[in-house]
């Protein structure tokens, strides 16, 4: 009995090392906790890839249940220790550096030891007594790294996906929303910051939720290529040490568990090596980023002044935003989303480069690549939801300023272009621009028009749309 | 009559200036000739965007003349101008360097211009007579650039996917044939450079080739991004100056002439500024370098040697590898694949900062975006056809070199794992190195398994696949 | 008297907001830990910028103490906080998210608070009663955030080398070492993977040692670009609302308290949004990234085998390398380096993203930018630690299989070209290959050299330096 | 006689190719030209590199004569010829594409064989009569590709960053007489484009002139680290094939002939592989792409508009802005350098992904480096001349409409808070804004300063340097 006893012994290949007996991770994960320190962030910063982790070896213990190579006591002890930690037990001892060395065996084996340790437990052995259930034998059993990993890292990244979607959902409704509130905030646009034609303040927003709506699309895309997965392949994709049904039991498994649509690789070496789906996963979070680095540029430059800026709209004020000048509120809000689609972007390089690092029939930088994307997940959704309920909601317009942009503007003329000519029009805005005369005194004053007609042509909803005639 | 002059003179928002009469394009294409002298590549470095530019302002002029917006006579001169640039003429009118300011105004221009002149021509008029058939008024009629030129800048890039694919079908098929000529190579498998577990060459080559093989249905499915256009929405999306029966019909018209899946985007205005689609080319640009990379990667690791390296394959001789070492051949043409890598993956950065920096209705830095996209195209075209014809068809295999490899690796004690556990194989395999003995050997010296099992269980065929029973 | 008093209340510009008692920091802090949750990482997992807006704090406060702008008691108390916070006193109260909007200004106003709370503690008073000493009358005096701010942060940067240096110049000792250790190891050298020429294990290790001894080197030179601050320029540069002395007093105090070089940018509305030298210390990281995981590259590939792969050298064996294959000992922990390396490139790319982004008087995402150079010196001093000390130090040569593998090579014959001509030698090379014959045979067999010459041409000594002769 | 013959044969390791007679290239240069056509970019398009190419090979006879490896006759021939190239002569004969593979090989034969061609009819032979003269034995004796491709390469870099000064200096004299010319237009300085605090515009231009002015001196130091050249390594750095005083004779002579200060680098070993000041240089290219492109963003910015924009500044009119709004006026130049930038830094990339991938004794990727930063110091060179003449000098100011917005502002408030504290002042900000009312208003509302007080704390002279007193 070890009872009393407050350290015990663990045995491997490099030889012994005493744990804490509250250890519930074993000899390898404590290897690895030397090893590693380099983010600072363990696994259990990322609960999805514990859960997924949990789910994978509880779909092979059903598979090797199944084939007959994994008796009763051990599959029942391994499933419900799965089960327990994908309720959220134990997270605490998913302890290893998101980083590290290869291609992802601390993590598998951090979780092939604590589940050890709690099917042990639950079949009333101490932890450590691994000759009753074995981190490698049992819980690894019919897997490798190379495929117990990967496969609970994409899934992962699916589930990670949720609140991602959830805070999109939610700003593009706010985005909707504020799209009809200033419906009839009539606005100049602009294009390369010049001043062009006009529109209304509601199009804008409208734009915005557009945009945000299509990554929506985007990211469920990806998900299916994620959902495509090697287990069953185990070391190099070749499915040694595996009956040949396993791959396909286990996936199924899976597939129920995880409420995933889950499906085999069609290629298991290939799979085993390729980064194709995390570089697309990757990749639409950087287009992402790219959108909201856009949108909130566009808040930035539109709320701009309030007196010596263009003062469109107003953010609403989140804190005082200086400490040396009284009064002055900044656009602190989607200053932080700017930097955070920064991140991400940096993010999508680091990912880039080590998927292609990969050499021969693994990528052993997948580590990396995984805790980016996952992080990535965490830092956009994060920003997402600050931009959607600390700045997006509480917008107003300026709406008599914004009005009298498009009254004193030269840009209206294009909207003339039809009836006067490009040449005609291109003078005439010119001659506006030095005289500081508005575009219809000196249409007027030419009689390239009459009053009817330039009032006609240059009424709001003569502008914002195409015309039912051009005659 | 102009014969015997050898200069015109044209005029615009800022002055007069002289053209030698040769030139088909106008005084605006001028002006950015002389303004923008970045990359040195013109326009007509991509043939691709100049016919789809051709398409576009015939498809507009159609849907004017079906509008009765342009009189039948000048109609049918932009069409069979439009055509005649479809098929070749004039494309060295088209000179303005691929990165220039205004969101591209110039290349609109420069196709606005050539098309007017060689209309008027048609028409029995001299270059630079617009008073009969305007580059503005008529060529762009209902259009701006900020519809004409993204319209046609994506149709150029789905239109350029089409020699990427046929390179990557042609490779993807020579890969297939080399899998099945090293079928029956076997070889050690290797996991994070280390030894890991037998396969054959030839499930190494079939990896190449479906990873590949996926990256065909990814760019197809960019390209259907892509065609969804911003075409009618003139300026900024809004339809300014056109006719609301326009968009629809020029639209229809695009769709026929360049036999494209060409639907109109969902919202205008947000189509006018998004980048969504070109981001989305361009990452898959960027996996498609990713993969290749790691192809050439593997290649020049596999032909390492030929005596103090792995010297699995012998890649052809290309050229003579060095000007100091006397019969070295070095795996040039990866090597120049990896570096093409390299420049794809610089340019996807490059369209993604740029894609960031789009402003309120319009992003300003889309010739930047479109140039990248183009040039990688290209280049990857190039680089898996040099590789497919001077690499991957005249590869070798040193097969009796690769199974002794096999035969003297520890590696495969993986194969006996179900049958000795994992602790004694771990107490096995360490022996092996440290003794340099067979793993064999020391499994029989133990009496771990008899000598019939062991053969049995580290036969080929058992080590490449699953097996039918595991016991 | 507050006693009894669990919470407090404080007020800003937006209104009022109750504050736990215990907390040290005041409401402005406590609106930005609201706004911002984005990475997770707080201003403290950064002692050294807790420490240096201390500096910064203490040396304003010296300046406006002489100038006669604070009057003794405050100076006094504010000085004494200061002193106290650098000692490592309330470290914890520096809460707030390091990407933030705002320029920093929560990170500045959380130092404001709680230097101002302790300094009122100390005068005697409760927090939060600022009538006596106040965040930003008192402590922030003569400062704007965009002078503090990144001025503390150029100099955190400056602080966070050392460590740095400090792995760098251990591992460069630990890498000349293993050069002296190695020096009469002979080997091939390999360009292009390529056998090439005859060189010793050692002269590869000096090169990595050489190579990270430079940028210690560069390092310096960037520090000291980092130590012209902006000290006095207050909110835009002008120096507004300070003493035409203050800026030069102050930095003369806060080069005295940090001890470093520190002087006045040349031009301090230049000074305030410029970010070069960030971009340039963020660059140096980068190149260091990149030799690090150049050498990673080589020590894995020097390691690769054991029996199929070069087996040169051996890596310290630091964990059980695989959860299937018994025995496998991988190298992680240059492969975590490799990781680190792109971890640290990716966030290069964010700086120089975020060091674009400037607009006008100021850079308002500076806030990313310093957590990303903070976070890479940190992840940078880690990973070279655990290369040096768990990789480097124990790696071990396999010298007798590098001599014969020299022995083996066609690669030599390079040395006799002098003698016998390109032509010759490039067509001996060649049959040795076909005949699997050395070169040495060949050589003899057509009697191009004698004996004598060929084994005094083909000594070690005479291939690896240049020759005293070469007739 | 050769005369009336148009092709010649020459041999390879790889065998026979027939050669036009006029190509002044051999057998290996063809093969190049096969084998590489990605870019379509040739050496030529970068005559600084050939002329370093030719200066290399005339500093190698140089040292080979002086050591009695290379007879009188070839020497003389060989020089004259480089002589010939550095004059112009040839360049069209440096055909091959500058992405190969190789690590330099192709460009170095390229220069080798147009030697040897031009140095053979120097000596009276015919084109391929090598017998008399050898591209291998005696152009490229005592070198290796791997040090005499790296040596050119970095002094050619050297050499393109003197026009690349040129433009520098040229454009920071341009923003200095801007910014004495502005030197009175006093106008509202904005961080995180709010309104801030006042400053004239020639502060604003005078800061963009500091910022490019420091670039100059990080270019000059960088310079020096490329000075440090590996000539005499040959192959992988330990001299081969070369005598003991070669390397220090070619180098100073190199020196000589070149008029720059190159050394040799420390560890010949270390310099054949390390990439180190190419990074650097990538690095500080990539810093002024960050800079210029900073300030592009602010000229649009000051100058959006003209009537819904900022409307500070007046670019000069470049080219009709748009093909649908007449009169519109565009900031293209600006437009065009910030895409240039956005180039630069993908390039910057791409040098880093290719200095990473170097292998144990070379890195093969150095064209791919080579080509990015010759292309990015090309593109520079005219984006910066560029924007110096076709926009900085012509930009205008509205003083008027800049003064009224000091005169509107709120920021103003600031030199405001020594006098009646941080508090009072946000209070009567916020009124200001809410009442659309001036803060001088409402400061003698309140009775909080006289009004003499008041106009002498708010007259611009106070407002826009450090004050003398405070009290």
């Amino acid at each position: 009995m070890n009872t009393g006893m407050t350290t015990r012994l663990e045995h491997d290949l490099l030889g012994d090392e005493s744990l804490p007996n509250s250890a519930w991770y074993g000899i390898q994960t404590l290897r690895a906790l030397r090893n590693f320190n380099i983010t600072g962030v363990p696994i259990h910063h990322f609960p999805d890839l514990i859960n997924t982790l949990a789910m994978v070896k509880e779909a092979a213990a059903e598979a090797n249940f199944e084939l007959g190579e994994l008796p009763p006591a051990k599959y029942k002890a391994i499933k419900q220790a799965c089960q327990r930690i994908r309720e959220g037990e134990l997270h605490d001892q998913f302890v290893v550096d998101l980083i590290q060395g290869g291609a992802g065996t601390s993590t598998n084996m951090n979780a092939n030891e604590v589940i050890a340790n709690l099917a042990l437990s639950i079949m009333g052995y101490e932890k450590g007594q691994y000759q009753y259930l074995h981190p490698n034998n049992d819980v690894n059993r019919s897997q490798s790294t190379n495929d117990a990993y990967p496969t609970a890292a994409r899934l992962s990244i699916v589930l990670s996906t949720r609140a991602l979607l959830h805070s999109l959902r939610s700003i593009h409704k706010s985005l909707e929303a504020k799209a009809e509130e200033f419906a009839d905030v009539l606005k100049m646009g602009r294009t390369q910051l010049q001043d062009a034609v006009p529109m209304t303040l509601g199009q804008e927003f409208k734009a915005f939720s557009v945009t945000l709506g299509e990554d929506i699309q985007r990211i469920g895309e990806v998900c299916n290529l994620l959902c495509e997965v090697n287990l069953g392949g185990t070391a190099i994709g070749t499915g040694l040490n595996t009956h040949k049904d396993y791959s396909r039991i286990a996936i199924e498994h899976l597939a129920r568990i995880s409420e995933l649509p889950v499906v085999p690789a069609s290629n298991l070496v290939e799979a085993t090596s390729d980064m194709g789906a995390f570089v697309s996963m990757s990749s639409i979070q950087k287009r992402l980023a790219i959108k909201l680095s856009k949108i909130c540029n566009d808040l930035r430059l539109l709320s701009s002044g309030p007196r010596a800026g263009f003062n469109e709209i107003n953010l609403p004020a989140m804190q005082p935003g200086s400490s040396i000048m009284p009064g002055k509120v900044n656009p602190v809000i989607p200053e932080a989303v700017n930097q955070t689609a920064f991140q991400v972007m940096g993010s999508d390089l680091t990912v880039s480069m080590a998927a292609e690092a990969g050499q021969l029939q693994l990528n052993a930088m997948e580590p990396v690549i995984v805790y980016n994307i996952l992080n990535s997940m965490k830092m956009l959704t994060s920003a997402i939801y600050m931009l959607d309920h600390r700045c997006i909601r509480g917008i107003t317009a300026n709406k008599e300023h914004c009005q009298q942009q498009v009254k004193d503007s030269i840009g209206m003329i294009t909207a003339l272009v039809p009836y006067i000519g490009y040449d005609n029009a291109s003078r005439i805005a010119r001659n506006a621009l030095l005289t500081r005369s508005t575009v219809g005194e000196l249409i007027l004053k030419e009689n390239l028009l009459d009053e009817a007609t330039l009032n006609r042509l240059l009424s709001p909803s003569a502008m914002l749309h195409p015309m039912d005639s051009l005659v």
